[in-house]
């Protein structure tokens, strides 16, 4: 069964409402009421669509982010790790995104079934970081037993940090500076000049 | 003038009505009108110590922050800084806390007031890591015109990806990780292993 172009054209201008709506106001100010107005749908029609406020919150996010692009493989790590981070740079330095994901980290934070879909929206967002990572320990530029997870926030972290809460813009000297200090530590050390790294 | 101890009794009672109220309903859900009714204090009382909701908000989310504490002084940069940073790791673990701060960062973006007195609550919190950081300049352990700024984003970033938005405990082995990656990039690197940070 194809779909009808009548209900694509209606769940994207939900959809599109709805990420307005989100950057305006943030999750906790976003009614289904308010969506079915400024879409100019019923709310009957939302709720056919999706299952929940919830999910169509989180699915909206999902426009307001851009759907996932596809990872760079320029052959060297640092570079393709900037590439990822001067990307989400970019997103965080719009107020209205880094306002938006603020707002879902507060909501997720109250509603378990928000939470759930916050993790996996996560998940899908830091793919083409994670291939990146993935490729490097493939090529050996990293070690194979590494955690992913780490890595993701030791190079994520401090862009997020800047930008929801010391609240500056993240600047490219800035990306490359926290690419370079992942880098120092996921690195294999051959007798770095280091602490040992843990006990 | 000495203040009056009925009078502090009541400032007390509203501020640790209104940071119970915060970590329950986020910042957006908090109204003079709950922090009346739960404190049982009149509105007019509220509004006679502080000029602003936004204005008493923050002052009691300082108070579920706990007061800025001593910065640790042990001789070692390392250790200085895996313990101010265990201390942010024991409040992001508390669920309540990580809720205010991210419904903090939400508020803020969305409000000048609430962003203005974000940023000066900010200064006074982290003010044991940038003491811990000067400190490691005095002594020559860090280099003398490093961006402050940048270092405590590098440090304190990691640990708020984790609690805030990937939404998994902050674990001691990760903070010694975390401070191992900054001090990599911090830290004069005599002919380290790297490529060159920046252009």
């Amino acid at each position: 069964m194809r779909a009808d172009p009548r209900v694509i054209r209606s769940k994207a201008s939900i959809l599109e409402a709805c990420a307005e709506l989100i950057s305006e106001e943030g999750f906790a100010g976003v009614s289904i009421e308010a969506v079915a107005a400024r879409s100019g749908t019923a709310k009957t029609t939302i709720y056919r669509h999706w299952p929940s406020r919830e999910a169509l919150l989180i699915e909206a996010f999902g426009i307001c982010s851009d759907a996932p692009y596809d990872s760079p493989d320029t052959g060297s790590l640092r570079d393709d790790l900037i590439a990822v981070l001067s990307g989400l740079a970019l997103k965080l330095n719009e107020g209205g995104w880094c306002s938006a994901l603020s707002s879902l980290a507060d909501a997720a934070s109250r509603d378990a079934e928000l939470e759930r879909l916050h993790i996996s929206t996560l998940a899908l967002r830091r793919k083409p970081l994670t291939d990146v990572l993935e490729r490097g320990i493939a090529r050996g530029d990293l070690p194979a037993g590494m955690d992913i997870e780490d890595a993701v926030a030791l190079l994520g972290g401090p862009l997020f940090y800047r930008a929801m809460l010391a609240r500056q813009p993240v600047e490219p000297a800035f990306v490359n500076r926290t690419v370079d200090a992942a880098l120092g530590t996921l690195k294999p050390h051959p007798g770095g000049d280091l602490a040992s790294p843990e006990p």
